[in-house]
């Protein structure tokens, strides 16, 4: 791509840098915020600005937040002991959007993965085991993907708390609800008939 | 969405705001800045800071450009006399990526479009009349997008400039190279009969 001016082409480099987000598509966002106002470039500048500069992670279970704290975690109305082992943020905002979990959470920032160099000591795994050791945790419910890095991240925190009176658990996995079985992959089918629950159970949730 | 953060909710909400950019794909791209170093962050919005603020357009075409008259217009190796009037910068990339032309452009800005209230006053129009009027222009090639605003603006302008001995033409529509007849629309098959060229001249360019 030619382009007949440098500052044009600067931007569109940096906005290409932006994971999804090719050449073209960077030209056309590029393009909009010359169409629009200043002050709107402005806004979004200084809103990736000060957010990149001032954010803070909550000390306890590394959440995003604005405070030491996040709110989840400094809420008392919530289950202290109950902490549900997540990869980021994401899977934090997506549980708290069922509005069915009044637990904590442990956000690890990543799963264990040497493919990519992501080794345990990349992520906020000891501090999870601190709080487990320390008798601050009734339940753990493991929440990652379940790939083999998954998997492995599971297993390597679950190895070192197993002797210590908590009860683990892992989402359950299964076909999702108003799925037609036929079209369901063998594998979630599968693990849907392995961990049937009792039908009264399944009366108690919509 | 309920997010745990105001900047981190901020900085989404104004991503967002970019055409095609849902609230998803905002976080997305918000956490990968997250995950990279601040420096990462502090490139991309001064590269839009500085592109918003500093950038100029063409006095003669109105390309965008880093001074005040575009390397095209400034080229004395171009046809001068020669012009191409097109929608947005976008087209005059390319226009220039085919490598085929060695005219200049004129960028509109847009097309007239009642619909969006788009008149011919908002469009670099006068301009571009000013030029014919003065004597400047020897062939005028109308490469707007065969649309009914394109068309109504190609007649717009034909008709301030009719009178002045000036050649105008129209690129050719037609099926495209490599393009299978049968799966072409009548409308584009109709034009690429209508308007068909001898023979010998399909062989000059590959």
């Amino acid at each position: 791509m030619e382009f007949s001016s440098k500052l044009l082409e600067n931007a569109v480099d940096q906005m290409s840098q932006l994971p999804g987000i090719g050449k073209r598509t960077a030209l056309r966002l590029v393009l909009h915020l010359l169409d629009q106002p200043e002050e709107k470039t402005k806004r979004l500048t200084e809103a990736l600005t000060s957010m990149r500069e001032k954010i803070n992670f909550c000390k306890s279970c590394y959440n995003i937040s604005d405070s030491e704290i996040c709110e989840i975690c400094s809420n008392p109305n919530r289950e202290s002991q109950v902490v549900c082992v997540v990869e980021d943020i994401r899977d934090v905002m997506a549980i708290e959007n069922t509005g069915q979990y009044r637990g904590r959470y442990h956000v690890l920032g990543g799963k264990i993965s040497p493919m990519d160099g992501v080794g345990p000591g990349e992520l906020n795994i000891s501090g999870l085991v601190e709080k487990a050791k320390a008798g601050e945790i009734k339940e753990l419910i493991f929440a990652l993907s379940s790939t083999m890095e998954g998997d492995t991240t599971n297993f390597y925190i679950y190895r070192q708390i197993k002797d210590l009176n908590i009860i683990t658990t892992t989402i359950a996995r299964g076909i999702s609800v108003g799925d037609e079985l036929e079209y369901a992959d063998e594998v979630t089918l599968g693990r849907s008939i392995t961990h049937r629950i009792p039908f009264e159970t399944s009366l108690k949730r919509s």
